[in-house]
């Protein structure tokens, strides 16, 4: 029975019958990547493009939990549904489990309107750049229409993964020049809404007054989109239905202009390239190994085959 | 004129006639890596196979250059050439100069008994890793019975190139401990010998009871070498043949243990390791462009093939 129902089609049919246990399980699968993910993938992609997804991002203690948490309320009480990724590349394996610091999201672990999961990789060769995207089909195939990716920390990997969403959130505080100096050019480059949380403390205007600059020094087209900065105390709720308004205007730009197109097409490009570099890796871990790899070299070790010949040998059945 | 001479068929040939020049210039090649780097390695490599090189790390202010400069000194008296590659992975690129912090060397640099260079990669798709051993196969195939092999500091790249030298020399200071904490388990594993220079400073002893314990602790098989820990003072000279006669007995015991046999060999399969993850990688790069690439991430983007069987389409040619 247990067996049966680790088979990715029977869970995918579960799943798009409601069953949230079957989507975990799915999710899990993905996670872990091989052969089994790679067949949730083929299941949810012709089912996929419906959804929107919406990335969050910014330093640890930026308050990301508190404010995903407010907004999956307002979404819930303008009676839409959503799906929400949590993401922390750096974290040990959760096991599926929520985060111990997202207890606020707790609040919602019980609506059936709102599905809640942590994120990491479990053995997935492409890493959460490469798991990201499927989980994210795969609650799209679902029928969530809207899709929240939070990642945690302001690294290269959580910029790049939040940046890939449909519009991006970027999540700072007053004073916040400090605490991300290190990125800070990588968050600009994928920043559509700025919101500064925590906005009843000191320094609001001079964070706001710093992001314009930063704005106008960035040298967008006249026609492009202008990240908006909101101001947000997640705490009491206070903004978010501003940032949602935001989020929509921005989603309403991406889709007129031709920007949404183009950035999935490029994510689609992206995406192919990681796995297209992951399957020569996984190809160059075959050719060097077995018993041809260490005769030859042996060769090369003897004086009788020097290494770039060999490497065209191992290498001829891949170059032809 | 100059254009023929940067052929490597011709400087191999001038370099062989004891040309220092052609010699550098063909340094450069290497270092530039692509076609011409290869020729140079394809040309030296069945003349390769009689030199014998000595790797020297140890963390930055350990003294290793002063102790390079010294142990040129102590091989001289002793009427030896020798050879030698000063690596400085997080350095700019030098342009084969002697670096502005290898000052004593220079003592060495009229004497045509000496050849002393640095290295960077000026673009060599395979860094440090791969260049170094082309570099170092160069020298011996013109001659150089005496490799050595300087890295400056003890991160992970400078740790693995030095320690893929036939006899390995790890340069520490009194009181060390504190310093290179981070990496001291890559330096224990690569270590041959242990130089605790500057040791007219106080604390000698404890650093080599500290050395000692670990050796203990490292479990090595009974009839392994178990690396020897002399005392220098650079500065003056003291210690350094003491030094060299330890490189000799650990020489003849690799030779005479077949160590020098199997660490050769596993250098030459991880090179063609290298070599065949970056002929992969180029491949790479040459499938994710041009039109059919365009072509199927549009099909991908609208939802009309899935990137799975997208990949595989493009990787047919390579798959064969």
């Amino acid at each position: 029975m247990a067996r049966a129902s680790a088979d990715p089609e029977a869970l995918f049919s579960a799943a798009l019958q409601g069953d949230r246990a079957a989507t975990a399980r799915l999710l899990s699968l993905i996670e872990r990547g091989g052969e089994p993910g790679r067949v949730v993938g083929r299941l949810a992609y012709p089912k996929s493009g419906e959804g929107y997804t919406v990335g969050l991002t910014g330093a640890p203690g930026a308050g990301k939990s508190t404010l995903t948490s407010a907004t999956i309320g307002h979404l819930r009480s303008l009676e839409l549904e959503v799906a929400v990724l949590a993401i922390d590349p750096s974290s040990p394996f959760t096991g599926g489990a929520i985060l111990g610091d997202r207890v606020r999201m707790q609040d919602h672990a019980t609506d059936p309107g709102v599905f809640i999961r942590s994120m990491a990789t479990r053995g997935h060769l492409g890493g959460l750049s490469l798991a990201t995207p499927e989980a994210v089909r795969l609650l799209d195939a679902l029928g969530r229409k809207w899709i929240l990716v939070e990642t945690v920390g302001v690294g290269q990997v959580e910029v790049e993964v939040a940046g890939k969403a449909d519009t991006t959130v970027v999540v700072v505080n007053p004073g916040w020049g400090d605490s991300v100096q290190a990125n800070k050019a990588g968050l600009m480059e994928i920043a559509d809404v700025f919101v500064i949380n925590k906005a009843d403390r000191k320094g609001v205007e001079e964070t706001r007054r710093d992001l314009e600059q930063m704005l106008d020094l960035s040298d967008l087209p006249h026609d492009a989109w202008r990240p908006t900065i909101v101001t947000t105390v997640a705490n009491t709720g206070e903004g978010v239905s501003e940032l949602w308004d935001v989020v929509l205007e921005h989603r309403e730009y991406a889709e007129s202009s031709g920007l949404l197109e183009e950035r999935r097409r490029f994510r689609s490009s992206e995406e192919l390239r990681e796995i297209v570099a992951n399957r020569l890796r996984e190809r160059a871990r075959q050719i060097c190994t077995g018993d041809r790899w260490d005769e030859v070299t042996g060769e090369v070790t003897e004086q009788r085959l020097d290494p770039w010949s060999a490497a065209d040998e191992m290498l001829a059945p891949v170059d032809a």
